[in-house]
């Protein structure tokens, strides 16, 4: 039996309590100060979480983070901070705090702006984020990454996921201390490629599920547009995540197909894609029917948006035609000007140049 | 303005017609003995395709293939092999009995058995079988791959499409006569691996699919089991592809995820993993709701089989769970065993194998 410290009560950091209680360990589920309605809910009833809709184990502590010590947290053999993107400063105040010792794993995911370089992800901003509060920088962080809806997890559906880690050691810890028979573990040492996949995803979505809306007959969506647009996605992210310090070949993996998969079809991202292959523009949806939202990828597509626009050390939007598509509505607010087919040899050209198999 | 003639006016075959008449290309669709009823209703409508679903050109030349004479094959700068797979002895007949000297392109797929080695795609079956009458071997056969639902691409909805060719010039030259707008092909030169792959996704989209009925929630497919059975069928996909003689990249492009993308949720193979998802049997499902059909997948999962089913020079069961799955089922007629989150990382131990960034 272990004991593991869960920072974030949100769905994926309170779902992930379901294995964890499954193989038997002591887990401390610690709210944030944005939790204190699902701290209510999960005090008087596990089954309760407002968001997860699936119970949590009534063994699982939970409590507000702030009554946790440092000596508690630097009991725990594994500590995973499970907040939203908004909540990473929070978790790394927390960290700098408590100083934990444990495996150290992250649920959240995004991309952080880095003027003059690339785009940090979430496996090199947090470990500095730690450590602007004076605090030494954590190692040895592992990335959850790989297709997971959290209710699903709840519910002990079978689900894939993968673990990504510079120290392969560390991820190979977490994966013994939360792999269930419904919840398995892949590893993988690329942690900055699954930190970008698990971004990126989110980004492309938004182009991929615009053409389940934009392609329809007699109100189904048809099949040819969403493959060509998935490939397109699939094939600019393998890119992307190599240009972020990443290797391709994790996109074509769980953190990249397997999650893109999930993703597409299910989620805000996906609602938004749906709006714009409508023929709504990015503002009117996000002040419309997503006002109030975090759309993720929107995020991303910010940080995003200056490489592609710039004609020095940036990237070459005819070599990234979703992605470029996807920067300039989300920048200008407007529509999506996006053609399934028309770009999608534009990847094969890219691949033809990495020498592999094909060419134009 | 070239001549392009179609050996089979099944859908795919004449969907094909649809391009190459937008590109202003004499064209004539070849009926086979199959193809009677076909060949009597387009030629009173080309609108009026029985199983196309969208309208071919009016300008179109649709003929018995009997009628076909060698010097007409001969001055066709592209011939395309459009029938189905038992079709192919016909084809190959055919093709014995009109020498064509232009381009030669295949959109049927499958394995052939080949005792005592790996089996045969048809990029090698198909020119051995011409030359088993006694004429030279076609060379540069041209494969047709990727993501295209034959009535979308007549509908023009924008798809895209991969075609595969040792020789990359031969590849290139159908492609710029059949491109169009709505229809962009890329070309790759692992015509195998693409071979390969077109021929595996119908078998694997049978496992995956299978996810769509197993796991549910209030009707509605879920999505994590989806996804790992996807990732898993990619993975096990890339493998055999490079054990058939291709490169594992080839099922990484549209060859690969993006034909298995639109092949699960329609389809015979589909529907056949939807009702082994359920609990039916391979038999109670081939001698019930689709007695009669073609099941395309099946007939690779026959070729496949032996291979998963000897300790020597075969393919090892416990690195292909899904593969062994499906073979197991299709030869005993049986249920599917198969549960999508258990065996994802065996794929990993496989990549890992390979020198590339993961490890379990």
């Amino acid at each position: 039996m272990a004991e593991i410290l869960i920072l974030g009560a949100g769905v994926m950091g309170s779902a992930l309590t379901v294995p964890a209680a499954d193989n038997g360990h002591r887990i401390t589920l610690a709210a944030t100060p944005k939790d204190h309605a699902i701290l209510k809910a999960l005090e008087s009833d596990a089954g309760a979480h407002p968001r997860l809709g699936a119970p949590i184990s009534p063994a699982v502590r939970v409590v507000d983070a702030a009554a946790i010590s440092p000596h508690e947290a630097q009991a725990a053999d594994l500590v995973v901070v499970g907040v939203s993107t908004p909540g990473i400063p929070w978790a790394a105040a927390e960290l700098a705090r408590l100083r934990p010792t444990g495996t150290l794993a992250l649920v959240t995911k995004g991309l952080v702006a880095n003027p003059g370089s690339v785009p940090f992800t979430f496996a090199d901003a947090l470990p500095e984020l730690v450590a602007s509060h004076g605090v030494p920088v954590p190692r040895n962080l592992v990335g959850i990454g790989g297709p997971c809806i959290a209710r699903e997890v709840a519910e002990r559906r079978p689900s894939a996921t993968i673990y990504g880690s510079a120290n392969i050691a560390a991820a190979r810890h977490a994966k013994e201390l939360l792999e269930a028979p419904y919840y398995r573990v892949s590893v993988s040492e690329d942690a900055v490629g699954l930190e970008a996949c698990a971004a990126l995803k989110n980004f492309f979505a938004i182009g991929v599920s615009s053409m389940l809306s934009r392609h329809q007959r007699d109100g189904v969506s048809l099949k040819n547009p969403l493959a060509a647009a998935f490939q397109q996605a699939l094939d600019e992210m393998a890119v992307l995540a190599e240009w972020l310090g990443g290797t391709r070949q994790t996109a074509y993996g769980l953190a990249g197909v397997g999650d893109l998969h999930v993703t597409v079809g299910g989620g805000r991202n996906s609602r938004l894609g749906k709006f714009l292959g409508e023929g709504m523009t990015v503002k009117e949806a996000l002040t419309g029917p997503l006002a109030g939202e975090t759309v993720e990828g929107v995020d991303v597509g910010r940080v995003l948006a200056p490489y592609l626009n710039t004609s020095e050390d940036g990237l070459d939007p005819a070599q990234f035609p979703l992605a470029a598509a996807l920067t300039s509505a989300i920048v200008d607010g407007g529509e999506l000007h996006y053609e399934a087919a028309s770009s999608a040899q534009h990847l094969y050209r890219r691949v033809e140049a990495s020498g592999t198999e094909t060419a134009k």
